[in-house]
């Protein structure tokens, strides 16, 4: 029998669909993953707690043991918190809460690339405000105008910003809390590298939310955990987007583990976060590289032939991201920081095909 | 500051939230869980897989690798597979998919309960078919009458269905694919204990997808996942509601080893059966008790006081699942099956209080 005409969902033909399987790399530096597995006693003790699983229960209390243990951290209730499938699911259904027809979604460019899919699923509008060219600095005021303007029912501020590297300081988002009246995101996958959070703005502002993930410095993107802190009454309107089970008992379990065993990442985020500190160093010896600040794990450079740059780096098995056409994000490759010995490899790579493109 | 008041997507307010906390029992048979945790051989492989992840890592094959695996058992290919966190959200998605303003999803009642939430969430109209009161029954005629008078998108029936346990033969579910036009989706959460599935008409009927669980059979509610089969058109389309990375790893290598291991669970299926068929002729002997026969891992009964009898239960630490005034389930009382121990036990207290009330 042939496939008559379904009615599917209004514009659900538009969405992009993702098939992410990626070749192996030898050196992988292309999703701001963390370097390194689980530190050996983290690793001892998630193994144990997963021995004990009933795998054959609906999960239960691990869900609000995790919001506890996160909530007391920020000196928060638990109602405070909202657990996801990773920020990114997260994100995805923050902009369904505010999205929907006649709904807009305000964020600068470039930045995180799903916002703008994110508002496309949650069938909302999406105003883009431009990072300056130059350095990829946000104009707080005109973001602020074009929020206010464009009657934004949500604006995303990504801090420090992917895949810029830069970062606002607590006041620059304050002044945006300050005169938006809308809700306001910041995304802060990376404040573990920078150090500066949005949390401590929380309880005077009630319609700031903070979203961090476990993927980045916790180094537990396999897991797919994140989480979501704000005014208990926005988590409520948000938490009803998430139907009933959607974290499962393993993801819990790692997370809680990793986050009552957080200080084990101390040193090795301080560790991350020198080695950033001297690539970013070492990338701006070489002619012809624009190095842009970073207080993240990855450092975006500019040259001439960054599409070359990327096959060339392919063909040694070095995976990093070339951003080929995105706006604003021309000529650019992103190299997320590994462990010291893959940083210099990767420079080294880099450095051979500059100095043999100097030459040419 | 004062929360001023946010603008969220039209009608959020309305849904209802989940927080699924639940008490201790010592006997818990109200969520049709599996009684029994990984056998032994399986826990040995999945603890050995999980012990090998790379946790730092976004997910990469191993998705692919369990779409390869389930579309190989079923003679489909990998395109033809959706893997999503439990059938739950595998039905969410779906609802969505087919959801939206002017669509219509039409499906049985009582059925899961869960179908209304989803409509509501997609934004879709609900079209109920009512079961027959006497013995839920679908009057199969009526359903596919309604489904196409209603125009609806998508029609769903859950077979074995939730909570009634009866089934449709493949014969009805043919009926239905062949004389309506709609995507149909059968959710086969409880196929494994009828053993007649609907993936025989997935290439006959391209419009037909089968919805199936890791959950229940296999045992494993706490890892979420399920999956969708049906046309790789459809699944293209139903595939772009989904985010990269929707799934974690540890949930995907647990699923994988299950699945590559199912024979070990075909003795403990038997036996679930067995135990079905035998505490079904159990509940028949109590007088004043409608059983209702079943095809699942659960066993619906009908009495007076069931109210009673759930808090009576309750106070032994006994979970069942009793309806309230749902519809059509007024005086319903659903007991899965849990080992033969446990459903021995439950069936001695339910007995001790029908004979406590006989003789007042």
């Amino acid at each position: 029998m042939r496939l008559k005409k379904l009615r599917y969902r209004s514009k659900l033909n538009c969405m992009p669909s993702y098939d992410v399987v990626e070749r192996e790399w030898k050196i992988k530096v292309n999703a701001n993953e963390c370097g390194m597995n689980l530190p050996p006693m983290v690793e001892d003790r998630v193994m144990g707690r997963l021995s004990r699983i009933a795998f054959n229960r609906y999960p239960n209390e691990d869900l609000e043991q995790l919001m506890e243990a996160i909530a007391s951290n920020y000196g928060l209730q638990k109602e405070n918190v909202l657990i996801g499938n990773g920020s990114s699911e997260i994100i995805e259904k923050l902009f369904f809460a505010f999205g929907g027809r006649n709904l807009t979604i305000a964020y600068p460019q470039p930045s995180f690339s799903m916002y703008r899919i994110y508002a496309q699923a949650a069938e909302a509008r999406s105003v883009v405000i431009e990072l300056n060219p130059e350095d990829y600095s946000l104009d707080v005021r005109q973001f602020i105008q074009k929020v206010n303007d464009s009657k934004a029912a949500l604006a995303v501020v990504c801090n420090p910003n992917n895949p810029t590297g830069n970062a606002l300081t607590i006041e620059q988002i304050e002044d945006i809390a300050q005169h938006t009246s809308c809700a306001l995101l910041i995304d802060e996958a990376y404040v573990e590298f920078y150090g500066q959070s949005a949390t401590c703005l929380l309880k005077k502002y009630p319609k700031l939310l903070v979203a961090r993930t476990f993927s980045k410095a916790y180094g537990l993107a396999a897991i797919r955990c994140g989480y979501l802190l704000g005014d208990k009454a926005v988590i409520d309107m948000v938490k009803k987007t998430f139907m009933p089970y959607h974290m499962d008992v393993l993801t819990l379990v790692t997370a809680d583990t990793v986050f009552q065993m957080r200080d084990e990442y101390v040193p090795r985020i301080q560790q991350m976060i020198a080695e950033r500190n001297r690539m970013t160093e070492q990338y701006k010896t070489l002619p012809g590289f624009t190095v842009y600040p970073s207080q993240t794990n990855f450092i975006l450079v500019r040259c001439d032939l960054a599409a070359e740059l990327n096959e060339a780096l392919a063909a040694k098995g070095i995976g990093v991201r070339c951003f080929g056409n995105s706006a604003g994000l021309e000529d650019c490759i992103r190299i997320s920081m590994g462990t010291r010995e893959e940083n210099d490899a990767v420079f080294a790579a880099i450095k051979a095909f500059a100095e043999s493109e100097g030459q040419k």
